[in-house]
């Protein structure tokens, strides 16, 4: 029987969730279910939350974890009479932070990841749009317009990451697939064209040829194109590439798309538009 | 002059800067400059980092504000040799859930937003390319593989919202324009009947029509297209259809992508297919 952990916001739940996943991810031997609760921003909202929290414990035969981030000091005291072990992250931190900055909180109910400036919104958008327009080759045209431009073979991870450089931090990347059109006579891969005059802007992926196989498996089954065979030869030719010209690159095998998206920007020293909210 | 941020991390960086950034947005009137530093994972990156945080406090005349994440012990401790005023959520909660859990955490660095399962990995790629092949209608016939069909005018914000569903939560979700290929004799939106058999999934996206005259002018200057009068119609257009067809919608000027995202799970019961890591 497992243990629940709840994750409690008057918001989206992003930080709740994002600082509770750190933290319990520490305890590898603990079985937890982990539930987030996002927009807990009224009374009414909070009781019925502590009716499912106190069904749970009931349920697990031990208190819950309990980590929210909530503002209103009405509604935390609400959740604050839930059965469980409380990680109260606002009242922990903000009354020192008040004291250093010298100036009350203005515990704003939702905050954190409200819009902010139309600008932000707008450069969100069209770094999405830029990133689908300059998807997989599609146009070269832009490339001048383009802070980063990834590389790789087919189903690497290109398009993925591109989206979520955009979304996230407003980097315009298109992306450009390796493939045996630019093949050398022999049977080495050389610069595409369109790339040639952008060196500086490119940024390799690789993946685990079996990786590779099994993604392209589900896209073409049995084919060509997803035998173990071809992956490994196109990764070599393509990791051959990154080495021969210099062009830094990541294994996307190894990491998550937010690791290989924040390790690029690290390595490049790529500006991000502006911060997730 | 304005005081520094720091948001350190032996990862990506994620959880400390969303943490920092809900913190820190209580203080409205505090001007903050705010800096991420992922991947703080040596003892030589960290020593670089106390001279980067020494020279900021020199510059402002003011000690930073420095929230981390880092786990390894040896590495904290030369973060904590800089001046400045010190958030270190690990060793704050750590300890008590420690005790709680019955069990030594195993202070794992970048153990957070490492990638996890395979199926994570694939659940997340599949759901991205579902976004993108039924982007904007271009395919009907895998609306029944769809788990949220988003509609709206264009530009109201259904691509970025579709991607960010796949991206964060492996939600599938296609997109559908209503245009006035649609329109009824009276002027009136009718149902497409591409999503007439699938009402039931159907969310709407509408917008303030000044904003989306806004967006549509940077993509078709001075055209009908981006006319506020055209944008007003079109809106109300879509509006009406919501309210006859009762089908739940969300405006995109008031919330950032986080929210729409997370609120249309909240309010529709979507089940996320794995959480953000």
């Amino acid at each position: 029987m497992s243990r629940t952990a709840f994750f409690i916001s008057d918001g989206t739940g992003i930080t709740a969730e994002s600082l509770g996943r750190s933290l319990l991810a520490q305890f590898e031997n603990v079985e937890l279910r982990m539930l987030t609760k996002p927009y807990i921003d009224t009374l009414d909202k909070a009781r019925t939350l502590v009716d499912i929290i106190t069904g749970a414990a009931a349920r697990d035969g031990e208190e819950p974890i309990i980590i929210d981030t909530i503002v209103d000091e009405s509604i935390r005291e609400v959740i604050r009479s839930a059965p469980g072990f409380k990680i109260d992250i606002f009242s922990t931190f903000l009354k020192p932070l008040e004291k250093e900055l010298g100036t009350h909180s203005s515990y704003t109910v939702g905050r954190t990841h409200s819009i902010g400036q139309d600008e932000v919104y707008m450069d969100r958008i069209h770094s999405v749009h830029f990133a689908l327009d300059n998807d997989d080759g599609a146009r070269t045209h832009q490339y001048n317009q383009a802070d980063v431009i990834l590389i790789g073979v087919s189903r690497c991870g290109k398009t993925p990451t591109s989206l979520y450089l955009a979304l996230q931090f407003g980097i315009r990347a298109a992306n450009y697939p390796l493939t045996e059109d630019d093949l050398d006579e022999d049977g080495s891969l050389k610069l595409p064209r369109a790339l040639a005059q952008h060196r500086h802007k490119l940024f390799g992926l690789t993946i685990d040829p079996r990786r590779l196989a099994a993604i392209r498996h589900e896209r073409r089954p049995n084919s060509r194109y997803s035998s173990l065979d071809q992956c490994v030869q196109e990764v070599e030719q393509a990791e051959g590439l990154y080495r021969q010209m210099h062009i830094p690159y990541i294994d996307t095998t190894r990491f998550s798309i937010e690791e290989i998206s924040t390790r690029m920007i690290a390595e490049t020293g790529l500006t991000r538009r502006f911060s997730p909210r």
